[in-house]
C-alpha cells in the first residue's frame, strides 16, 4: 500500500506519519517502482504502536525508540526487554530533580516490607520518592496507611497485568502487552482514578462550601 | 531574604526559580531599595509547590498556572478547585488523539457500573479510554475483569486519598492537598506499581528466558 493507505488504515494523519519516519520510528517501506514506496500490515501495526506510546502513553521519541529496539531484538531475554519498559516512564526527569535519600530509602524500605523483591535501579523507586518529596513541599507527611493504600492498589494492577500476560499465545504478544500495558496502564489507572475521586469527593463539598472564611 | 537565599530555601536552583518568575508562576518579591527585592516564606512555599506540580507531576507551565490560580482564588468553592486539578493530567493530549467513542462508552458505563457517580465532562473518561484504545491497537482488547482490577485500586486510592484530606486542620490545607494530592498520586502509583510489577513478573522468567525460537 501507498503511505496515504498507511496513514488511512492506521487512523494516524499523514503528518504524523511522515515525523515517525523522519523520527527514525518507523522502518521505510519497499521500493516498487522509482517514484513508489509499498507499505505492509507490519507498518500498519508499527504506527499504531508508535502512536500509543507517543501520544497515549506521553513518551518522549527518544524512549519511544528505546521501546521499539526492545521490541524488536526478538533474540533478547523477555527480562530485559521488560526492564526498558519499566524505564521508559512518561514522568519527565529533570537534572535537579534527584530525589531526597530519605524519600528513596522510605520507598525502597517500604516495598521490602510488603514483601516485594526488588531492586536499587527499579525507577519506581525514584519516581514515587520525588512524589513523597513534592508532598512533603506542602506540608503532607504521607503516613504508612497512605502508602499501604497505594501499595496495595499497585499489587492489584500488577497482578492483573501478569494474568493479561498469561492469557497470551506467543512470545511477541507477551513482549509487546508487557511493554505497552506497563505504559499504558499509568493514564488507564490515573483516567479511572479520576473517576472514583469524583464519586468519593461528592462527600467533601456537599453543600459546595466555600473555603474562606474559615 | 535575597532571591539567592530563597533559592537555597526552597532547594530549587537559582535559575529555576528566576524562570518561574518570567513565566509568572511566582509572584514578584516586595522592593525593599532602588536595588533589592525581599522574598518571604510564602515564596518559599510557592517555589516548592511549582516544582511538585512542573517537574515532579509534570504539568505544562500553562496546567501549573490554572492550579496556582485556582488555590489562589480563596473564595472559590472548593469543588471548582478540585474540578481545576483533575483536568491538569500529566498526559498530552494532542488535537488528534481523541480516543474512540466506543472506548469512551466501555469507560463511562463501566465508571457507572462501580456505583461511581461520575459526570460526563470528567477527564478521566477520555484518559481510560486512550488508553483502552492504545491497547486495542497492540490486538489486546481488555477484559472486564482486567478493568475491574484497575477500577479496585482505583477505589482504594481515592479513599485514602479521602482520609489524608480527612485528616487537614484548614480548608486552605485541604484545598492544597486535594491539588498536589490528585497530581502526585498518579507518579505515587506509577512508581510502587513498577516495583510491584518487578515482583510479580519474576514468576515469568525464572531462567531469563529467550523469546525466539518461540
Amino acid at each position: 500500500m501507498r503511505i496515504s493507505e498507511l496513514s488511512r488504515r492506521a487512523g494516524v494523519p499523514l503528518s504524523a506519519v511522515k515525523y515517525y519516519q523522519r523520527e527514525g520510528l518507523l522502518p521505510e517501506g519497499v521500493r516498487s517502482a522509482p517514484n513508489q514506496v509499498d507499505y505492509g500490515d507490519a507498518h500498519v501495526h508499527r504506527v499504531r504502536l508508535i502512536r500509543a506510546l507517543l501520544e497515549t502513553g506521553g513518551l518522549s521519541v527518544a524512549a519511544t525508540k528505546d521501546v521499539i529496539a526492545a521490541l524488536d531484538a526478538e533474540d533478547a531475554p523477555l527480562a530485559e526487554t521488560f526492564r526498558v519498559a519499566q524505564h521508559a516512564m512518561a514522568t519527565p526527569r529533570t537534572a535537579d530533580s534527584t530525589p531526597s535519600d530519605a524519600a528513596r530509602q522510605r520507598i525502597a524500605t517500604f516495598a521490602r516490607s510488603q514483601g516485594w523483591e526488588v531492586t536499587d535501579d527499579n525507577p519506581g523507586i525514584d519516581a514515587a520518592a520525588r512524589a513523597l518529596d513534592g508532598l512533603r513541599a506542602i506540608g503532607f507527611e504521607a503516613p504508612d496507611s497512605y502508602l499501604g493504600a497505594y501499595a496495595a492498589a499497585a499489587a492489584t494492577v500488577a497482578a492483573a497485568d501478569l494474568r493479561a500476560l498469561s492469557s497470551l499465545a506467543t512470545p511477541d504478544q507477551v513482549a509487546e502487552l508487557m511493554v505497552v500495558g506497563t505504559i499504558l496502564g499509568d493514564p488507564l489507572f490515573a483516567g479511572l482514578r479520576r473517576l472514583a475521586q469524583q464519586d468519593v469527593t461528592r462527600t467533601l463539598f456537599p453543600t459546595d462550601a466555600k473555603r474562606a472564611p474559615s
